[in-house]
């Protein structure tokens, strides 16, 4: 692992840093806040999970998450959302597909199937990895996330439910493998079978059987991709059916963006820190 | 007026605009950011200016000033640092003069009398045009600033002392025209004659004669700019033989990035609320 850079932030550390990575097979880039507490203990894990068109850069600028990440003593680590650079098949003027599109899963299909593995990256190589290298508390973990990063967070606590003590998300893909904007994704990754797709989508991992403590979910109203992308009532509706509490906050007047995203920030920081910070 | 974007954040919101500057003779870009308490009475305005290499953007993106500012009811103005565009004079490779570094002067010298002409922008017509737009009261002003623009904030206040009621600085260029990486700068823009550089110069100001009722300042330790363009202690010095009420802080392991503001925003915004709010 080389550090790129650090620097000191609310009493804390935040750091860029970058590695190879086996999963992807190429060079990934991730931002990590350890809060001032970790001098003194381990400290739990949030995990964020960006969306579309973006990098760890994003929210680490604009997320507003060190304050109260301090406060919490959580440490925040917040990867990449795709593998990148040359040789890494990529669809230049597709922003909904390739570089800054992982969606969060293991591709099958050629060309895609040797670097597209976001889902063992996020789910068993970058972990390693930041226990080795951070004071971390593993047993505490947290993951939450914004558009196809929430739909990663929901997707990978259902899958892992033993390992996140929380789940929540901004704005999430309810349901990708239906939706205009990610279903073509999801083709060229995991092929023509749908029944492929299942793993890597909230809701029909929900209606397989799939459970979790609860979710958090805030959404703003005025989002451009509500009803074509995002459409939380799926997700309102599979946890319904499925008994699990889903506290779902239509937000009047909100975005998409980090204007968003940044105004309720401090209310999920605090959500993961009640139930993982002991 | 021109209004390039608006999103809700935080429960107010927060706007880019463009206009024709005469002052600068080109178009201009700032933010603004509305705070909900607005909607019921004219709130204080609060001027954040940006240091060298900045537009609105960087504070917009990275200064965490908008969760305070709803809560406070201020409106925060964040203009842009320079003139730009095709046919300002500009030296392409130089990030300490030119474009994104105006200094919060009126330039005298050929070819840039024309154009940069940053303090009759931010002192005249930009608050006229904020006035005019806005649901201000211009009787209860703040301003601040990081760096250059921490400078700005400083002499601006120093030669307006009735018109703001609070000045900070995140950083500050305490005395640029001695400092290496600013001289060259004052030289270019205002001419040999170094006496017409001193009304641009904090330390100067207060040497003679000017008086500002108090002033905060937050400086990283860990500043690579601390020796050779801040030198806060030069105010310090300014100010103790002035009988000015300077709180200087002197923040240990802090550098000069947003990392390092958006700590301390807080403490900032809620320093000139006390002083600006009924």
């Amino acid at each position: 692992m080389k550090t790129i850079s650090t620097a000191k932030s609310h009493g804390g550390v935040q750091g860029v840093y970058s590695h190879r990575s086996e999963a992807c097979d190429c060079d990934m880039t991730f931002a990590v806040f350890v809060p001032p507490q970790a001098k003194k203990a381990p400290c739990p894990v949030v995990w964020y999970l960006s969306g579309l068109t973006c990098t760890h850069q994003n929210v680490m600028d604009k997320g507003e998450y060190r304050r109260v990440a301090a406060e919490a003593g959580l440490i925040v680590v917040c990867p990449d959302t795709s593998p990148r650079g040359e040789g890494i098949p990529d669809e230049k003027d597709n922003w909904q597909f390739g570089s800054g599109a992982g969606f969060y899963l293991d591709a099958t299909q050629e060309p895609f199937a040797k670097n597209y593995r976001m889902y063992s990256y996020i789910t068993e190589e970058l972990p390693a990895l930041i226990k080795e290298n951070f004071p971390t508390d593993m047993d505490r973990q947290a993951i939450f996330g914004h558009s196809m990063g929430g739909h990663g967070a929901l997707t990978i606590a259902l899958k892992h439910p033993e390992r996140f003590k929380s789940c929540s998300a901004f704005a999430p893909i309810a349901n990708p493998m239906t939706a205009g904007w990610s279903k073509p994704a999801f083709e060229k990754y995991l092929g023509a079978d749908e029944s492929s797709w299942r793993e890597y989508d909230a809701c029909a991992l929900i209606e397989d059987g799939h459970r979790f403590t609860e979710f958090l979910v805030d959404q703003g109203k005025a989002d451009g991709f509500l009803d074509d992308g995002l459409r939380p009532w799926l997700l309102e509706a599979a946890c319904k059916d499925a008994g699990i509490p889903l506290t779902l906050r239509m937000r009047d007047g909100y975005d998409h963006s980090y204007f968003f995203i940044s105004t309720f920030m401090e209310d999920h920081l605090r959500w993961h820190a009640e139930r993982v910070v002991l």
